[in-house]
């Protein structure tokens, strides 16, 4: 790994070398990537960037820490569309709006790029199984790319997990278990299951790799953005491990000179469970929450990465801004009606808080603003249809269609 | 539009001027776009690809019967990755299999590519409205890059479309109609309701731009093998005007000095519901089956482009080859298992195919194959679990894990 010094603890400043099966520092501590920023200078730059013709997030490879050898697992991660959303700026008063759709990616969330890197990392390690606990997404995630890389995965998941989600993981023939009680409950038995058979641990806030698949988003978005960097970028947070990812990207992309500024981060969670908007809004320690959303990638209620990712947004002079399941449920519309661009809910959220952090003068109408949605609708059609509604029935005949739209009230 | 000459009737041979409302011959024949391939050779290459960097279907406009300065709609539609999948080749005996894994397009199937060319042409006919009847997927593409167009979109599904497709209409802001019967009720209905208000219509095989915009999933696969050709293309076929763009667009590429030969098309239908391999297995014309299938997108008892379908099939010297309900699902677990691909059970019935042929000594095993994954896995859950089963429910401890590990018969 040539651009790679080490890890370095969040939170006691220990250093370790950057072996494949690291995990977390011996005070408990998060470690975090550390990177020799001159030498990517050196050699890396948007120019080189220019004639990649890798459109995957394996174009970043100097900022990450992989093998020169290691071969870019199997599936297409990365490289989502940024779509410049006018309509929906015009919307909400805001003068520019993108939206970074993360669904698209090859099990439809951001996750992706975590897993991609964990599977290299497993690989890297000589590991045969991967294993994980997640509210959903990093689960099909882990489950597809190990499933196309040849690697055999266990996946812990709470009970609650949305339909969408579990399917994926059969589909890609995790062994799946459905954990009986809260995210929490499943994070504590996925951790013992590990440490008794010794999987390949990508569980995020313990892997310190998986924060740097998660930065390319923010690589990404400032290639497709011509590298101006935008006021702010607003996302969901949960577990708090993909708002520190984005924060970590885009602060290496400042060491390495690519960028002159930095963004500040919107960190969304939802009323019903947010605790490290809490921490940020009243300046006090996190403290645990009830899991009571319906945006189940982010009901976390005992995050596993509040440090990084409290730092995050404190770092970045961010804004934290809670929404309820209704601000959700209407943000997805939202984006679909006016973007085509479908959001399950914690994917919308980013959406729905940027519309409150507005509505609330904690960002200007002249701003301009990247909103990622972490996660595709299809995860959550129940959600889905709670947010849009269900089609109008009709037999098929001319006079009854000719009725039911009247009834609705709708003339073509 | 430089390169198109006109249009032709597939059945008369009347030949017609390439207006944007265009639909079908005045003797109900279905019309085909003709290009002067010979400017084409003259502008375009693959050389000239080389150097293009819009990773989608628009990479391939002089291919493409819209205006020159007719923007490309908002969402990123193609480009979609193709997988070298040894680890299903292997567990089918077959030499090379590529997998296209159409479904990560923005709503998730092959019909964007369709429905974005639908959303320019509308636009060039000065439309505000559009329409169409689907079983599923071109709806749902319609719906949502109508959305992101600004357009207005009426679409019309029979009853048993799944829910993942359905959430998806709604959300992107379409006025949906679910009609209580079967897919021939429903295309009925949408051609008397858009007779009526004028909409502009995107029945495929009555709009003779779709198979244009379809026809891109031949073109990228050929880009990404490289320009090499392979023995077999297989797919799913419903309605046929799939097949019948993708054969386009093999035809166009070898008209204009792209590609020197030509692959052989594998047919897929489900054996409940195949007019149209029923009429290429049979040598006699089609005739109207019952729509007895899981596979709802290719649900098409009366399809409505069987002339181009059969067409294509037949010029090709193809394979028609059956497949079961059972055989659906089992191929959806296997795309999963061996390379992390969900697709629906339309979207896997081409691999089902694949893998039947084989076994029915259809195509040798020394042959190389692409299999067109038309559609996401997410859109139809139900399906999946069909497919894959449930996951192992377990209490949070884990004396109870292994308990359940050992009834399951798992020795982690």
């Amino acid at each position: 790994m040539k651009y790679v010094l080490g890890a370095r603890c969040v939170r006691c400043g220990r250093e370790y070398a950057a072996v494949p099966g690291l995990t977390t520092c011996a005070c408990g501590g998060i470690l975090d990537i550390q990177y020799d920023y001159a030498a990517i200078r050196r050699d890396f730059s948007p120019r080189v960037l220019e004639g990649c013709r890798d459109w995957s997030m394996w174009r970043y490879r100097p900022f990450l820490p992989v093998e020169e050898d290691s071969p870019a697992p199997p599936l297409r991660v990365g490289w989502s569309p940024l779509y410049r959303a006018d309509n929906l700026a015009r919307t909400l008063g805001l003068k520019t709006l993108y939206v970074k759709d993360d669904g698209l990616n090859p099990t439809a969330s951001l996750k992706d790029r975590a897993s991609a890197l964990a599977v290299v990392k497993a690989m890297e390690a000589g590991a045969d199984t991967v294993a994980c606990s997640s509210t959903g997404n990093a689960a099909s995630s882990l489950a597809g790319n190990a499933a196309a890389a040849g690697l055999r995965s266990y996946i812990f998941v709470p009970a609650r997990a949305p339909k969408g989600k579990v399917a994926q993981l059969r589909i890609f023939g995790a062994t799946v278990v459905s954990v009986e009680g809260s995210y929490e409950d499943t994070f504590e038995l996925s951790k013992a299951a590990i440490e008794k058979w010794g999987w390949y641990n990508r569980n995020a806030a313990i892997n310190p790799y998986l924060s740097e698949g998660k930065k390319t988003v923010s690589l990404e978005i400032m290639e497709q953005l011509g590298w101006h960097v935008p006021d702010y970028i607003a996302l969901s947070v949960g577990d708090g491990c993909t708002i520190a990812g984005v924060w970590k990207g885009l602060k290496d992309l400042a060491s390495a000179g690519f960028i002159d500024k930095l963004p500040r981060l919107i960190s969304v969670q939802a009323e019903g469970c947010c605790p490290i908007n809490r921490a940020v809004q009243t300046g006090k320690p996190w403290a645990p929450m009830e899991e009571d959303t319906l945006a189940d990638s982010i009901a976390v209620g005992v995050p596993r990465n509040p440090d990084k990712a409290i730092g995050a947004i404190r770092e970045s002079h961010g804004v934290a801004v809670n929404v309820s399941d209704g601000e959700i449920l209407s943000a997805m519309g939202l984006l679909g009606r006016t973007q085509g661009v479908f959001g399950e809910p914690a994917g919308a959220a980013g959406t729905a808080g940027v519309k409150k952090a507005l509505e609330l003068g904690l960002i200007p109408a002249d701003s301009t603003v990247v909103s990622i949605v972490t996660g595709n609708g299809l995860k959550d059609v129940a959600n889905g249809v709670k947010a849009a509604g269900e089609p109008l029935s009709c037999p098929p005949d001319m006079d009854a269609l000719l009725s039911v739209f009247r009834r609705a009230g709708i003339a073509p």
